[in-house]
């Protein structure tokens, strides 16, 4: 289950309780390269999107709304719209002194359309239309590069990995 | 030091023994971003180059060669050329099944010029002619992401994430 909780402690693995908690995690259908259920280091440890895209996935599915919970997301920013094409190895810090790692782009799948049919049962076929609506709109994943407390009310700075002159 | 060996024991972390293993690190001057010597996630874990790299490093240098041990390289591969431009998400993957994700180009700074420079006291200003020599030739920096053990004459599989629909 997503909640809504006002701070976090970011630790190295993620956010502790998390279900994508971890240092390592299990491969999956998304990392082909390994037999499935092998330990293998984890990129996947903080998912965020933007509430920007969010609103657009909402508009394309002609609903109201579409919650960050009921995608499973970690983070909701707001006022960076093009977050989704944010580039590896961008980083995104926190007043505290925290610091995430983006480590690409999350890939749409049918789970989080889904819920968001559990919550408008009068439409068709959300779930698999979501994963058109959502496509280049469904967030990043990020590592935690420094831990940390983030805040509900943080205003973060995101320094965006130019690939021609990359950030080390 | 850096000497050859036939085979390595890749953890997560890297190789246990290198000056560079760990699962996190000490930022330094290449992460302006943190304060220097905060403890930040290790994406510099093993440092590979290219035999053609080198090669083309040494011709413009106008010395004979350049040895991979001289810029303390992890391994070198040979029949990759376009190593260093190896995109951020790619994989490298060995006979053994572990592997190797590709965190980015590694910077070059004047200290592998300088290990040069005592191989060829006669040549002038090798330390700082290398960073310009070894621009965009410097080689990749990896995280371990699935662990095993690799040899000298192992063949690799290198799997190229393109951005535009990136691997996960």
């Amino acid at each position: 289950m997503t909640r809504r909780i006002p701070e976090a402690a970011l630790e190295f693995g993620g956010i502790k309780g998390d279900r994508h908690f971890g240092i390592t995690s299990k491969a999956d259908s998304r990392q082909p390269m390994y037999p499935r259920g092998t330990e293998i280091l984890n990129r996947r440890q903080i998912t965020i999107v933007s509430e920007e895209d969010l609103a657009q996935i909402a508009r394309e599915l002609e609903i109201e709304k579409v919650l960050p919970e009921w995608l499973g997301a970690n983070l909701l920013v707001k006022g960076y719209p093009e977050l989704t094409k944010l580039t590896l190895g961008s980083r995104i810090l926190f007043p505290s002194g925290a610091g995430l790692i983006c480590m690409g782009e999350n890939m749409p799948c049918t789970l989080p359309g889904e819920e968001i049919q559990k919550h408008y049962e009068h439409h068709a076929k959300l779930a698999t239309r979501f994963v058109k609506a959502g496509y280049k709109r469904r967030g990043i994943v990020c590592a935690v590069e420094r831990p940390g407390i983030i805040h509900e009310t943080d205003e973060v700075q995101i320094l965006v990995n130019d690939y021609s002159n990359p950030m080390q």
